[in-house]
């Protein structure tokens, strides 16, 4: 039986998982893993207590999945075996192992020292006191625990490798950030540069932390922009991240990021991984699929890497600078990233590799085709594989994450669902008009647990209706618990507080007075990147003209929602 | 001396630009092109009477350079020449020529037949007869006029060509434009996407007929969108387009582009070209130089192409998906459109070409080569030749478009310029905070004529600051002299009516008149594509407090001139 890194999905058959199964006991099923005692014992808690929950996006989705077999759908695992995966898989993801960065030939470190910080010294990066833990990631996560499921399957293929070890030998990234991008046309390195106000490569970081069996991200960042780097993962309370420096060429930096890994640096808090991914820090929308398929093409044949298929036509340019002749696009592939190795293979590839290699290549598969004399298996990877370059690229990327930040709306009402009234009118509009829109509705009281909920499912956009009360007290109490959960520190959250008014019933100058209050909340949560808006909706008699008010409403709502501009926080729009 | 494609303007020196000017006479500077009678007499009066100024914008920039020698900087042309070029190339631009649409093998056609109408019909595309004929395209057009100069230039080098001719032949380009766009992951073929509303293909059009230079616009469209490409060309104004039906490859698209341009369709009303450019749909962003470029390189060489650096390595897979090799990336590029082609050498490699070829070649460039037995040079392109292919090169696109058109901002004042008030502050600020934006003061009064200038330099966005009144009136006459200019044929047109509020002096009931009067001029104006927003500004005697106001009212315009979201029009905002 052999797994291949296409399709895995597809490829494995009931048998096979059976056999897997049977394979494996729950102690060395994740590769031979022994898991350090903290681990084992109350994972949970430990983790709370060291403000390390990367993982507890997925780890909630995990804990649910005891209720839902059907995840397992298509696989037939003996349930026995199948209900023991997330347990298990849930240690490793909570495994305390907090960030510190490292010198690129790190000193040997004592528990002591970790704390002192010197240039090039560790320095823990843990989140400040006053900060809850922010929740992982939001948007897409295809493969899911299934994801983690198969990543624990692949590496378990060969019983002979199933046995205990010292150390916990399992994946992790190497992301080379030392470019200086000069094609973007800015000053600032395109890694850098601000996507809705946070740098791109918090956003590549995001998406691989989010990935549970990924153990240790090593980045290498230059010099100059160490310091910057340390702030960005404090800020945005990155895990598993140490630092190296970054070496003059792309090679370089990789090969500075394997030696933090490799075992010969003995004090290093790394350990040695049995497989390397090597991702670029501009490419932010990775997929844990794709990362699961070349790690498991690279278990199996020594590497792996992500292709595409060319958009334009590939020349060789003759030396008078006409064409020599074109090649053909179907013979050819764009070598994209990830790309994931056997450690040792890409290790001593690069330990082997010439000068000239370092400093001219481009290509990690043909350094370990050369010098690892393996074959590098080509896994074609995703659309989304695309590498920021260009200034388009990042208006390109920003559009994708406010859509992915916008595909859930949640309504919050200050009244009882079952009752009659324009808030549930809105509603239905708005389920309508935005129907590829997940619309669900919360509720503050009693205790507000739904809304904790869908807050955990890290939904972005709120519309408090308030049809009871014309103040902000619901808003206020909303925004609290927003605050109070840390959602914001990744992306924005637009919250939108509705009114309806009938003119001749309510005097203007009433309104006026929420419109003062309004903006001054919202420049308050603004500091904690909440976009808070006013919607006063016009309720007339006229049921056509109310239909066609709240109609009017619902286009603010999306504006608003899709835009997600901090230029127009506080002002009270009127539909 | 030979001009090279590549660096054309470095590589003219004055010695060069002084021979060419004494080798050319007034008449035949342009490839020996005589003009025919309307466009010597009278042009501009002709091309109104046609509703044909796709020109317009250039010619007035034509119009204006005698006043402004210094944009020869750096050439030191006699002046007795070059003062004779605009002239010239002006009529050269204003040549009327009423677009027209053929089927592949086009009828014979009278004119009294043009205006029948009927399946793979001619179908005059003349405007409605109540629309104005829009301006040239906005946005930067590098090249201008001196580029305009430069084409003139490089079709004249050989004094044994500058001979009279009985019919003009120039410039030509062809765009296959049947592509289904499968990549985009969206059913509408990418071409047709609508980016502010308007489909891609219009902007690429508007790239190419904002040269003056190519006379002739022939576009391959399948027979299911052959109606929709004709409501797009009568919506949008396009000039000097043709149509003709696509085949079921790119080759075979561009073949039926040709066979039309040919001279053995006797009838037709294209004449067949000295040198024809092949571009794509979905590259809208081509610029007048590129085009210059490949075509001056075409014109030495017999065919040019224009390229890039590859983003990514390529790499040749092996038949078991395995890495056999890498390409050195130093060593390749990515071929990329515009190409140009001498006429005969590109018409005669299709005719010659296989069936194979046709089905699955990809690179007119290489028929040249194959067929042609010609040299065909590289041009060295901008990024902003990339090609729309998936979904983010749309949002990519749109931003980027958004971003053109938001580099100019008009300050319309009810007040004169001398008068120190605060909407003379608040365009101070304007000017500081957005210092990258090219910010003017225009006047409604006496005649307007300040405003008339700017709104055919094609400004999109004007800010209306009404200090004097408390009413509509010059936002009104505003909004008339933008709907009569028809500048929002292209591009939505952004109008911020700006008034100033002392809360304590005006009771705010008596500004909610205004409210209400805004949403319902923004109502019908939007459907002009106008976008009207009103912006009250907080006036209090406080100095400081006026400053903090009339800042966060620059950032409420900068906001809505950015986003140019129409879900917002009719807001009263506040600052």
């Amino acid at each position: 039986m052999s797994l291949r890194g296409e399709g895995l999905e597809g490829v494995l058959t009931a048998t096979a998982s059976a056999q897997l199964s049977s394979l494996m006991g729950p102690v060395d099923m994740y590769g031979g893993l022994t898991l350090p005692p903290e681990a084992t014992a109350g994972p949970a808690r430990a983790a709370r207590r060291r403000g390390t929950q990367a993982c507890r996006g997925r780890w909630a989705r995990c804990r649910g999945r005891g209720r839902d077999e059907k995840q397992l759908g298509g696989w037939s695992v003996p349930w026995g075996h199948a209900a023991a995966w997330p347990l298990l898989l849930r240690k490793v993801a909570v495994r305390p192992h907090p960030p510190f960065l490292l010198s690129p030939l790190s000193q040997p470190r004592s528990r002591a020292a970790a704390g002192r910080l010197g240039p090039g010294r560790a320095r823990p990066a843990a989140p400040p006191a006053a900060m809850e833990p922010r929740p992982a990631a939001p948007g897409p996560c295809p493969g899911d625990s299934r994801g983690a499921e198969q990543a624990a399957a692949a590496f378990s293929l060969n019983p002979a490798e199933a046995q205990p070890r010292r150390r916990a030998p399992a994946v992790a990234a190497v992301l080379p950030a030392g470019g200086s991008g000069e094609r973007m046309g800015v000053p600032t390195p395109k890694q850098f540069c601000p996507i809705l106000e946070r740098p791109l490569i918090s956003y590549t970081l995001q998406a691989l932390e989010r990935v549970c069996w990924i153990k240790d991200i090593v980045v290498a960042v230059t010099g100059e922009n160490m310091e910057a780097m340390k702030r960005i993962i404090q800020k945005y309370q990155h895990q598993r991240i140490s630092l190296v420096e970054a070496g003059v060429t792309r090679h370089r930096s990789i090969f500075n990021g394997l030696k933090a890994l490799a075992e010969d640096q003995p004090d290093s808090k790394l350990s040695k991984p049995e497989v390397v991914i090597i991702h670029d820090a501009v490419r932010p929308f990775v997929e844990e699929d794709v990362l699961l398929k070349v790690v498991t093409a690279a278990k199996e044949h020594g590497a792996a890497g992500a292709i595409r298929p060319l958009v334009s036509t590939v020349i060789s340019p003759s030396a008078d600078g006409c064409l020599d002749h074109s090649l053909e696009r179907a013979r050819h592939r764009a070598s994209e990233m990830p790309q994931a190795f056997l450690f040792d293979v890409i290790y001593e590839a690069y330990q082997q590799c010439s000068d000239y290699d370092l400093e001219f290549g481009t290509e990690c598969l043909q350094l370990a085709l050369k010098y690892g004399h393996i074959n590098a298996k080509l896994v074609e990877g995703s659309p989304d594989l695309w590498k920021v370059t260009y200034k388009r690229d990042l208006y390109a990327a920003e559009s994708i994450i406010k859509e992915r930040i916008s595909q859930h709306i949640c309504i919050v009402m200050d009244t009882k669902e079952d009752e009659n009234h324009v808030g549930h009118h809105l509603e239905e509009i708005l389920k309508n008009e935005l129907n590829h829109v997940k619309v669900t509705s919360g509720a503050l009281c009693p205790a507000g647990r739904d809304l904790e909920q869908i807050i955990l499912e890290q939904c972005y956009n709120y519309v408090c209706v308030n049809v009871m009360s014309s103040d902000f007290e619901e808003t206020r109490k909303l925004l609290n618990m927003l605050e109070e959960s840390n959602l914001s520190i990744l992306y924005p959250i637009v919250v939108i507080s509705v009114y309806f008014l009938d003119y001749k019933s309510v005097p203007f100058d009433e309104k006026m007075e929420s419109l003062i209050q309004i903006r001054e909340y919202a420049k308050e949560v603004k500091k904690r990147n909440i976009l808070l808006s006013g919607l006063l909706i016009y309720f007339p008699q006229d049921e056509q003209k109310l239909q066609a008010s709240l109609r009017q409403g619902v286009t603010i709502i999306a504006t608003l929602i899709k835009e997600r501009n901090s230029g127009l926080v506080g002002q009270l729009l009127v539909a």
